[in-house]
C-alpha cells in the first residue's frame, strides 16, 4: 500500500505535467503522445528569443549545429549508440526512406518485411521497386509472437539484401525478437532496417546490443516531443553502405569530388527549427530524469498486460494482441463494429484511441497504454469497451 | 515630402511588428529574415493548443493535411504557380535535392551551373556525381550582370539534362535572366532547376511566367518565416520527369505497385511542425496584405541601389554586385580587411551583416538590405564601411 501510494504520487505529479492527459483517457500515444510543459517552455524560450533577438547573431550557426549534436549525443546515451551514429530527422517515415534510398540497389534485389508493417515503412519500399526494381517479399510472421525469425528466414533468397520491420507492430503491439533477427540477417549478410517508431519511448531500446544496421524512431509518440522531429540511427559500420540522399554540409570540389557532414549528420535532410529541437531535448530529459524510463517502461508493460487481460474476459471483443511479448499497445475488434466506429463511440465516453486499418496488417482498434496512465483509467476503459459490446449486442439483437 | 512621410509612417509602423530589427541594424536577410509578431502569435497558439488539448483530438489527420494545402495554395497564388504544384520542404537545399534525386540519371549525364552557386545547389550536384555518375559543367557568368545566357548556352552538350541556377546570386546579388535561361533550355529539351533561396520576397517571382521546371524557395530569409521551412515548386508538367525519393502518403500494393499522394504533395519528406507551418502561414499573409509584396520589391530595389551608390564612392571599397540587375544583397570587399573582419567590425557598429566565403564563388562581404530598412540605417552602414577603411588605411599606414 505504501509502495502503492508512492507510485500514484508519483504519477499524479507527473500527470500534472502533462495537460493533454488531463483532457482525455489520453490512449493514443501510437499516434501522438503528450506533451510535457517543460517542452513547450523549452520552444517557447527559443521562440522569443529568435523573435526578439533575431537569428542571426555571430555564432548563431555554429551554436545550431552544435545544440543539434549535443540532443543527439544524449539520445545515444539513451539508446545504446555512440553520438556520431544518431541523425535528426523529421518523422520516422524520413529515418526509413533515407536508410533505403541510401543502398544502391539492383534491379531484382529483395527485401524482406512483414505484412504487419506500418505505410511509413510500406510506401518506401514499394517507391524502390518502382523506381530501382527491387522486390518486396512479405513474411507471414502472423501476429508476431512466435515464429517470426523463422518466418522470416524462409524468405531469405541469394538476392535478399535487407530485412526490414518493425520493432513493436503497431498493428498487433508484437515486440519482435530483433536481436534473433539480426543474428539470422549476419548469417546471411543481409542488412536489418527498423521501424522504430512505436518502441522508442515504449520498450528498452539497446542499438548496439540489437545490432541492427539502422533504427529510425519517431519524436512525437512515445518520447512526447513535437510532431516532425525524430532520430534515425545508423550503425558506423553500415556508413559504408547507406550514403546520403541529400547534402547540406560537407565539402565539395568543382569536378564532382565530395565528402559529406562526419558520422550520421550527413543523414540528416533539410534543417531544424530550434524551438522544436528545444522542446525535444527538454522532453527526452524529463523522460530520463524526471520521469525514469526505466520506471516508465515497466509501468507500460503493466498496464498494457492488465488491460489485455481485462480485454479478454469481455465475449465479443477480439484481441489482436499476444500475451507475450507485448507492451503498451493493445489492439482489438468488437464484434459487429467497425474500428473506426469503436474509435468514435469510445471518443464519446472520453476515451481517446485510434483505429488501425490500412491494408495489407490486421486491421483493429487500439489502445495504446501510458505511463502516465492511472489503474482507474485503464479500467475504465475497459468497462466502456464492454459497454459498446453489451449495447452492439442490444442494438443488433 | 507628403509621399515620404507616409512611407516613413508604414515603415514605422511595420517595424514595430519586427522586434529583431530594432536591436541591429538588420542587414542580414539572406541567411535568417527577422520574424513578424503575428508570426510568432500564429505559432504559439497552436503550441499552446497541442500542450493543453493534445494532438490526437479526431479530425487531426486531415486538418492538419488540409491545413497544408491551404498555404501552399495560398503561397502558389502569390507566386504564380497552382497550388498543386507547391510542396513544403524543411529548406531550400532540400527542395534542390528532391528535384535533382528525383531525375533518373544515367552515368555521363550533365548538369550545367555557374561558379557563383550556393553550397546548398553545389553538395547535391556532387552528391549526384559520387552516387550516379553526373557530370557537373561550370559556366564563368562572371558577376551575373550580363552574357550569362551565352555562358549557360556555350556548356550545352548532347549529354547535358539540366540547368541549375540561382535566381538571385547570393555572391553578387545579381538577378539571372530566368526567363531566357528557360528559353534556352526549352530549345535544347533540358530542365532548369532554379534556387530560389535569395529570391523569394526579396524579388517578383511568377513561376508560370519563368517557365521553369522546378524552383526551390527558403522560408527563413526573405519570406520572414520560421527556419526550416520552405517550398518547393514543380511544374505539372515536369511530374512525370521528376519521381518522388522519399513517399509518406500514397497508396501502394503489397506485390509492388504504388501511386504517390496527389500533384507536389508527393515530394514532401517527412512532416512539418504545426506551429511552424502556422507561423509561415501568417507571416507569408502579413507579407501579403499587410506589407503588400509590390511595394516591399520596390522600395527594397530602391534602398539596394541607394546603398550600392554610397559604396562606390567609397575609395578602398570594392562593390562585387552589378549596378543592374539587382535587387537587395549588395556583396563588396574592403581592401586589407577579410570579409569576416569586415562583418565582424561592422557588428560592433552595430550593423549585422554576413560573409560569403565559400569556394568556388565571389568572396565578399553582404549587406543584405530589407524594406524594413530605413534610408538613415542605409547611410549609416555605408558611413560605417567608410569608416572601416579609413582605420584599415590608418592602421596599415
Amino acid at each position: 500500500m505504501a509502495i502503492g501510494t508512492a507510485t500514484d504520487a508519483k504519477v499524479d505529479a507527473l500527470r500534472a505535467q502533462l495537460p493533454a492527459v488531463q483532457t482525455t483517457g489520453y490512449f493514443n500515444t501510437g499516434s501522438n503522445g503528450p506533451i510535457p510543459i517543460v517542452a513547450y517552455e523549452a520552444a517557447d524560450a527559443v521562440a522569443r528569443r529568435e523573435l526578439e533577438q533575431g537569428r542571426i547573431v555571430p555564432g548563431a550557426y555554429t551554436d545550431n549545429r552544435d545544440r543539434n549534436r549535443r540532443f543527439a549525443a544524449m539520445a545515444a546515451a539513451i539508446f545504446g549508440a555512440d553520438g556520431d551514429e544518431i541523425a535528426l530527422t523529421h518523422s520516422a517515415t524520413e529515418g526509413l526512406g533515407t536508410a533505403l534510398m541510401g543502398m544502391t540497389w539492383n534491379p531484382g534485389d529483395e527485401i524482406i518485411t512483414t505484412f504487419e508493417e506500418h505505410p511509413g515503412l510500406l510506401l518506401p519500399l514499394a517507391l524502390l521497386a518502382r523506381r530501382f526494381g527491387v522486390v518486396t517479399r512479405y513474411a507471414d510472421i502472423g501476429d508476431g509472437s512466435s515464429g517470426v525469425v523463422e518466418a522470416l528466414g524462409s524468405r531469405i533468397t541469394s538476392r535478399t539484401r535487407v530485412i526490414a520491420v518493425s520493432h513493436v507492430l503497431w498493428s498487433t503491439g508484437a515486440v519482435l525478437p530483433l536481436r534473433e533477427i539480426s543474428e539470422l540477417a549476419r548469417q546471411h549478410e543481409v542488412m536489418v532496417v527498423v521501424d522504430g517508431a512505436q518502441s522508442a519511448g515504449q520498450v528498452p531500446v539497446d542499438l548496439h546490443a540489437l545490432n541492427v544496421d539502422a533504427y529510425a524512431m519517431a519524436g512525437q509518440k512515445w518520447l512526447c516531443g513535437p510532431e516532425a522531429t525524430g532520430l534515425l540511427y545508423v550503425r558506423r559500420d553500415s556508413f559504408a553502405d547507406i550514403a546520403p540522399t541529400f547534402a547540406r554540409y560537407g565539402q565539395f570540389e568543382p569536378s564532382g569530388y565530395f565528402i559529406p557532414a562526419q558520422g550520421a549528420m550527413r543523414y540528416e535532410i533539410g534543417e531544424f527549427y530550434s524551438p522544436a529541437v528545444a522542446a525535444q531535448e527538454a522532453a527526452l530529459r524529463w523522460l530520463r530524469d524526471e520521469v525514469d524510463l526505466a520506471w516508465a517502461f515497466d509501468r507500460i508493460a503493466t498496464l498494457g498486460a492488465e488491460f489485455r487481460r481485462r480485454l479478454t474476459s469481455i465475449d465479443g471483443v477480439k484481441v489482436a494482441t499476444p500475451s507475450e511479448p507485448m507492451a503498451g499497445l493493445v489492439n482489438f475488434t468488437i464484434a459487429g463494429l467497425s474500428p473506426q466506429d469503436v474509435t468514435s463511440q469510445l471518443y464519446e465516453r472520453g476515451y481517446t484511441i485510434r483505429y488501425v486499418e490500412t491494408a495489407p496488417c490486421t486491421v483493429s482498434a487500439r489502445a495504446s497504454i501510458g505511463w502516465w496512465n492511472t489503474e482507474e483509467e485503464v479500467a475504465g476503459l475497459a468497462a466502456a469497451v464492454a459497454d459498446l459490446v453489451d449495447r452492439g449486442t442490444g442494438e443488433g439483437g
